[in-house]
C-alpha cells in the first residue's frame, strides 16, 4: 500500500455526455489518453501511428549516434569526414547489425560507440518488434449483437431476448454471457445512485457457440423489469449491459465483447424473424440476412 | 458500440449438413475462411502452406527491393549493372542483416533503401518468426473419448457413461467436463428451437486426470433422458456435446477438447469393459486396448 | 512428490512488524529476495538495475571471449597482436552479429570460437530482450482505493462502504472484488489463530468498471461486524483485505490490485462526499477531487 | 471429430506401482515420453539436454549447408577449395548473420544457398531462442506442504489439517485449495472403481497467501472420514490429493502445486507445533523450523 495508490486519476473531472439517448463517458478509451501507460498506448494506437512512431524513433536514434560518430573526425573509415549522411548510414548498418564493413570503426572511440549502439539496437529492436507482434496477435472477439432486444412470450412467459452471432468460423469455448441492468435509483436516505442488477438467463453459457445464440431473460416476478413501463425505464436511464467472454478455440486465449441496449432499443411485443430454415430436401440452413429483423 | 459490430457475418447463408447422422456446419473451421483475421489464418493453416507463404513473401519482398536498387545503375558496388540477381542477392544479404560487404551501397539512394529495408526486414522477421513460434507452442489437448457412450446401472441407478483418456504423459490440472444435451423443441407458441440442457454429473471435475476418467450422468427423474426412447432421441436430433477444459501441467496454459455423441452412439443396456487389471503379485495395470470395448 | 517440495523456506524466521498500526511482513516482496528465482528477480528489479545487469553481462561475456581470442596470437586479422581492446571489439562485432569483416577470424581456433560465440550470443540476446519485453508488457492494474472505509446507513441498514476508481481510460472486464476480514481468534482448545471471513457484498462483480465503484457490505446479523465496537476490532488486530481482479480490456490479460483497511481506517457514522454531479444543462460529470472526502 | 481423436494412447498398457505405500503410475511425467509433442519435450527436458540438442542441431544444420557449398568448387571466395571447415565456418557466419565478408558467395548457386540458409536460420533461431525463453519464464509455484496431515479437535470438532507455506517472497493471488479423497469402492453391481470425493474445507481460498496457511477439513457426519478407521483407509488405498492453484503476483500467470497424503501420513490425535510466536516486545514472528513438527 504505497502513497501512489491513493493518488487521484490524472484528469479529475470527467463528463458523461448523452449521445443518441446513450450516456457516454467523454474521451474514455481513446488511445492517446494512455501516455502514462506506454505499453497500452503503443498497443491501442492505429497501425499508421505505430509504424510512424517506430520509424521516427529509428531515424532519431540513428541520427543521435551519427552525431556522436561525427564528434571525432576520422572515426569511421571510408566515410567522408564531417558528412552527416555517411555517419548516419554507418549507424544504420551498425544498429541493424548488417555491417557491410566498407565503412568500419577506425578508433577506440568509434568502437566503444559501436558496442553501445549494438546493445541499444538489440533492446530497441526487441521492444519494437515485440509490440508489433503483440498488436498483431491480440485476441479479439468478432461477434455481432442484434440491433435491438425484443420482449415476446416464450412458453407463455414474457421474455426479453436478443441475438448474438459469432462472425469467425471457429468456436468460442466456454462462451458466457452476463446481462446487467443499470438504472438510477434513490435510496431510503435520499441519495441518488446508479444501481446494477444481474438478469437471470435461461442459459448463461454455451459450449457450442459457433453460429447464433438467442439469449433469453424471463420477465417473471423476480425480474427488475416486472411491471415496468417504457416511461419508467427511460426516466431511470435504464440500460442493459451485455458482456460476452470466452476462450477463442484457435489461439486458446480469453476474448470478450460488450454491448449496451438502452430503453428505446428494447421492443415490447415484438419477436425476431427466423434465421434457421429447412430446404425441401430436409437440409437446414441459417440465413443471417434476417438476423436483425423483428416483427410484431 | 460502433456500427461495425452490427454488420452481418461475411457469408450470410450457412448450410447445416447431415453426415453419418451428424449435423455439421458446412465449411466451419476451415482455415481458408479466416482471410479477414490474418493472425488466425496464419495460425491455423497447415505448416506446409505457412512455410510456403513465408518463403514466397520473403522472395517477393526481396524482389521488390532488388527492382528498387536497379532503378539507379551503379548504386551497388561490385554488382553487375542492371543484373536483377545481383541486386536480389544484395537485398537478401541486407534484409537478413548478413552484410558480407563485397556488394555494398555506393550512393545515398542505395543507402536510404538499405535503411528502409533494414527496418522492413526487422519487423517482417519478427512477424514471421513470432507466428512460427506461436504455431509451435500453441497449447493443445490430446485426449481420447470412448467411441460410444453407454447406459448401464450404477448403484442401481441407470447411468449414462463415457470414458476419456489423456494421451499425454502429464496431468491436466483442474480438468473440468461439461456435458450438454442439445435437442429440437417446440415452445408453447409453436416456435421451433434447438435447446440446450446441462447434464448433472457425478463428478464434473477431476484434480488427478492423468490416465482415464469415466464420466457418469445418473438418469434419475431430473434427467432430460428420463423416460426417453431411442426413437424420441433420434427424432429430436438429440446429441451430447462434451467439453473438457483444463490447465496443461507442463506449459500452464488453458487446453480444451470437444466431442459429440449422437443418439445412435449411446448404447442402452451396455457397459464398458474393464481396463484396470491386477497382476498375480497384486500390482495394478491399465490396458487401454479395451478402452473402446463395450459388452451387453 | 519430490523431497525438494518438503524443504523449508530459505529464511526460516520471518518477523511481522507493526508499522503505523499495520502488521507488515518484513522484507516480503523486495526484489532482491528472489535470487533463487532468477526470472522473478529480473522481472521485479528496478529498470536501472536491470539495464545495468544486462550491460554488465554483455561486457563480461565479450571480455571472456576477447581473452579467449588473445590466447592464440594472430587469430584475428587486422587486430593488433595481444591487444585486448581489439579482441574485445572484434568479439562485440561477432556477438552482435555485425561482422564488419575488417577484423575477421584467421585460424580454425578463432573460427570455432566464432561459432560458439554466435550460439551464445543468440541465446543470450533472446534471454535479455525477452525479459526486457516481459517487463515492459507486464499487465498491471491502476486502480485507486479510497483512503478510508465508512459505515453509514444505506436503505436503513448500516453498511460498510469504500470506493475504487480505475485510473486507466479503459474498462476492466469482469471486475471482481473480494473482501476478507482477518482477525485474531482463540478456539475452544485455547489455540490462537488468525481467522479469515468473507464479507458478503451487495455486488461483488461489475461488468462496467470504467470510472468509480462503491463497494458495499451490509452489516446485518450475519456480518462479523455485527455488534462489534472499535475497541474489539483493534484488540483483535482486525483488518479488511480487499482484492480486485479482472481482465484488462486492452491487453486481454489478468490484472489485480490489493488494499487493506485497518480498524482505525474504518470511520463509523461517516459517509462519502458525492462525486457525481449534474450541470445546469442536465449533463452529468464526475469530480474525482472529492473521491477521498468523507463527512459525518 | 476426426478419427485421430479415437486412437488409443501410444503405450496401451501402463503399470501402477506401489512405492513406499504410494500408488505411482510408472513412467508418467518423464520428459522423454513426449516425443510426439516436441514442444512439451523441449520444455520439460533438463537444461543440459536442451542446450545439447540446440548445439547439435546448430552444428548439424551448418554441416549440411557446408556440404551443399562444397558441391560447387569455388562457390565461396577465399575458402580453400574442397575444405569442409572453411565451408562450415562460412555457413556459421551466414546462418548467424555475421557475414564478415572475407569469405563470400561467388556464384549464383552459392547466393541461392545463402538465401535459403538465411531463411532457415531466421526461423531456426526464433524456434530455439523462443523455447529457451519459454523454459526460463515458465510459471511455477514454490510451495511446501507439511510432511503429514493431522487430525485434532478444533472448536470441539475433529478436524483434518495440513499446512502449506509459500517459499517465494511474493503473494499468490486468489490462492485456492481443493482436497479430494480417492479410495477404492465396489458399487451395488459388484464393479470395482476408484472414486473421488471433494472434502469441504473451512476455507478453500485465501486472498493473502504470503506465508503459511493451515487448511482444515472438519470431520463431521458429512465427511467421508466419519467413523473410518486407519485399517479401513489403508484397505481402500485411501489417499488425499491436494491441488493448489493461484495467480503469481509478480508475473500474473497461473501457477499450481499438488501433493498427496496416503493413509499412513495422516496422524490421528496429533496436532501441529506452533510456528507463530511473540517476542517480549510484543512483535510477532514466524519460525518455519517447526513447520513439519507434530505433537500428540
Amino acid at each position: 500500500m504505497t502513497k501512489a495508490k491513493r493518488r487521484l486519476p490524472r484528469k479529475p473531472i470527467i463528463s458523461i455526455v448523452r449521445q443518441n439517448g446513450r450516456l457516454n463517458v467523454q474521451g474514455i478509451n481513446k488511445w492517446y489518453y494512455y501516455w502514462r501507460d506506454p505499453y497500452h498506448l503503443l498497443i491501442t494506437m492505429p497501425w499508421s501511428w505505430f509504424l510512424g512512431i517506430v520509424a521516427s524513433g529509428y531515424i532519431l536514434l540513428n541520427s543521435l549516434f551519427a552525431l556522436a560518430y561525427l564528434l571525432q573526425p576520422g572515426s569511421i573509415a571510408n566515410a567522408r569526414p564531417g558528412n552527416f549522411w555517411d555517419a548516419f548510414f554507418f549507424s544504420i548498418q551498425t544498429m541493424a547489425t548488417i555491417g557491410y564493413g566498407v565503412m568500419n570503426p577506425q578508433t577506440d572511440y568509434a568502437n566503444v560507440l559501436v558496442a553501445i549502439e549494438s546493445w541499444v539496437g538489440l533492446l530497441g529492436v526487441a521492444m519494437g518488434t515485440g509490440i508489433a507482434f503483440a498488436r498483431f496477435s491480440r485476441p479479439t472477439a468478432r461477434v455481432v449483437f442484434s440491433r435491438v432486444a425484443v420482449v415476446t412470450a416464450y412458453d407463455e412467459i414474457p421474455t426479453l431476448m436478443f441475438r448474438v452471432a459469432n462472425k469467425r468460423r471457429n468456436q468460442i469455448i466456454e462462451a458466457q454471457i452476463r446481462v446487467v441492468l443499470v438504472r438510477d435509483e434513490m435510496n431510503a436516505e435520499g441519495q441518488f445512485m446508479r444501481r446494477l442488477y444481474d438478469l437471470p438467463l435461461v442459459r448463461a453459457n454455451n459450449p457450442i457457440f459457433i453460429l447464433s445464440w438467442t439469449v433469453m431473460h424471463p420477465i417473471d416476478e423476480y425480474s427488475p423489469f416486472y411491471g415496468a413501463t417504457l416511461a419508467d425505464l427511460e426516466a431511470a436511464e435504464t440500460m442493459l449491459v451485455v458482456t460476452l467472454t470466452g476462450i477463442d478455440e484457435t489461439v486458446s486465449q480469453m476474448i470478450h465483447a460488450r454491448h449496451t441496449y438502452i430503453a428505446s432499443e428494447m421492443l415490447w411485443h415484438h419477436r425476431f424473424a427466423d434465421i434457421l430454415f429447412q430446404k425441401s430436401d430436409g437440409q437446414r440452413y441459417i440465413d443471417y440476412n434476417h438476423f436483425h429483423e423483428v416483427m410484431p
